[in-house]
């Protein structure tokens, strides 16, 4: 670990490190992937993931409402399960608040009211009903959600499965999250209909549930794409020991989005995964699209793990997306 | 919900209607208890609960030592665990922290790293393996803990469970907590002893799991003395629906602690615990002792639900101990 310079990614690596020599049997799978995996009762897996949502970080209080804030706090945590190929079970939602914002305002509710509004439609859809949680004080809001799923024994999708020679796919469009924060931001300018699409998206992103489930024992790897896509596939290639080439012009883009914002936008919260060339990967899965992008090829030293095909021109593709600690 | 005072009880009692009638069949225990209880395999439930820890509300960077901080966040959802009678099985480690708290500083070690130091080292004698979390950048320190554990299906120990006529219990002394806390503050002094003896229970509490486990089958309703006394028995008797009679004289106190202290003071981490008048209630166990302190009557009208017995007199015991949100 380099001290000045440690970035999320280099913390994380330490954390494993220290927790390294734990004796935990029914801990299949600890830190290192999107969910860890617990060994329950024969023939099931627990796969369990924490997200944090940071006020001023992942969300700001004057751009986004309460109960886009909390569908995207529980969307985070369920985009990991769908990352794993798990069904949702129970969620877990620990909120710190400055007391303010749990004061009614007439008879709309309070933030934190609406903040749950949010929470629960999407705990709702998605079958992770709320089963507890930690409420507190605090100068900013930090939310904290845990989400527990379930999946059959041996069959969750793990980032460590690419192999040389497998595709790679992605789910659903590009781009959105980022182009929505930058709407936002006001920093770019797109035509209603692409802005109205981004925007949505942006504050309602959808977990791929049915798509990770529709996957199992079809993908040899697949993670959630929170980070962008240029950072996540690093890890993916980093935790299965292989790089990657991905196309330009194959890239799905949300309607507006740049190419630039469908290579590292956060937040899009779509699935990455690999396939085996001879694999039947079906072009759509619940109405959502599957795109194929690129391949899985061997690591070879001293070069980037992903590169980039853009024209005739190939570049090593760096890690531009989100990284904690790392600005 | 009064909008202007509402404290933590009363949003938490929101909370629980907001989420009311979700559908959740492996849910057997949601909110309102120390830990949720999820039906897994046949035979076994697993407890969950999550905790914050928060810079300056729970601790401050001035006061606790980074190990002692990593040990507390753990111990308060170990702590959960115990008031349950479950067995830990792994924990999850959500830490938000300015990025200068990561840096190294020489051969030593960044706070960071006594951070997970103390956790872990916790973790181990506690069988709480480290198996996943999240890392972000945050103006100030907040950790969440979610801690799992397994508990014999239908043996846990709820908060529900009392009854009038049942003889009301605590583990170990009460006060140290709130001792050490003011000692920190500069606002007591006690003996040396008694200072040392305050200041290492209140940077190192020992979560009661050996405690809880053999509790189970004999008490009929349990929960963690966190919040202190006043606030915790409130909480018990609540979920009971039933009151208590606490009698001062009988009230074990550590060392140099006031009969305030141990009434309402937090962190203690003791069991607080019911028992049917006949049942065999252990003088101590695993070394720590257990001491009667009161019994469970019924509830009357208009009455409040925790009364003290100190000499001949009877007084209504408020909850004074820590609340959220009602400061």
């Amino acid at each position: 670990m380099q001290a000045q310079a440690a970035g999320e990614l280099a913390l994380i690596a330490k954390i494993r490190t220290l927790a390294a020599g734990q004796t935990a049997p029914r801990i299949t799978r600890g830190i290192g992937d999107d969910c860890a995996l617990l060994r329950t009762k024969p023939g099931e897996e627990l796969a369990i993931t924490t997200d944090f949502s940071i006020e001023d970080r992942h969300f700001r209080l004057g751009w986004h409402n309460p109960v886009a804030i909390g569908h995207r706090a529980l969307a985070r945590g369920l985009s990991d399960l769908a990352a794993m190929g798990a069904t949702p079970l129970a969620s877990f939602l620990s909120l710190a608040l400055p007391k303010r914002l749990t004061v009614a305002k007439g008879k709309t509710g309070s933030w934190m009211d609406h903040f749950y509004e949010g929470f629960l439609a999407l705990a709702r859809t998605e079958g992770a009903a709320l089963a507890g949680g930690d409420l507190s004080e605090c100068a900013l809001v930090v939310a904290d959600v845990m989400v527990i799923g379930t999946v059959p024994r041996g069959k969750a999708l793990l980032r460590s499965g690419a192999r040389p020679g497998d595709k790679l796919y992605v789910t659903g469009a590009l781009g959105a999250g980022l182009l929505g924060l930058r709407i936002l931001e006001g920093r770019r300018k797109v035509d209603m209909e692409a802005e109205n699409a981004a925007l949505h998206r942006h504050f309602y992103p959808q977990p791929r549930i049915a798509q990770g489930v529709a996957l199992r024992g079809v993908a040899s790897a697949a993670m959630d794409l929170s980070d962008g896509l240029s950072t996540d596939l690093a890890r993916l290639c980093e935790e299965s020991k292989v790089a990657a080439v991905v196309e330009a012009r194959k890239l799905p883009r949300a309607p507006g989005a740049t190419l630039d914002e469908a290579l590292h936008g956060g937040d899009d919260y779509e699935l990455l995964f690999t396939a085996p060339a001879k694999a039947r990967v079906p072009r759509s899965i619940g109405g959502v699209m599957v795109t194929e992008i690129g391949e899985i090829r061997r690591r070879a030293k001293g070069r980037a793990p992903v590169t980039l095909v853009d024209g005739g021109k190939k570049t090593a593709l760096a890690a531009h997306g989100w990284e904690h600690f790392s600005q």
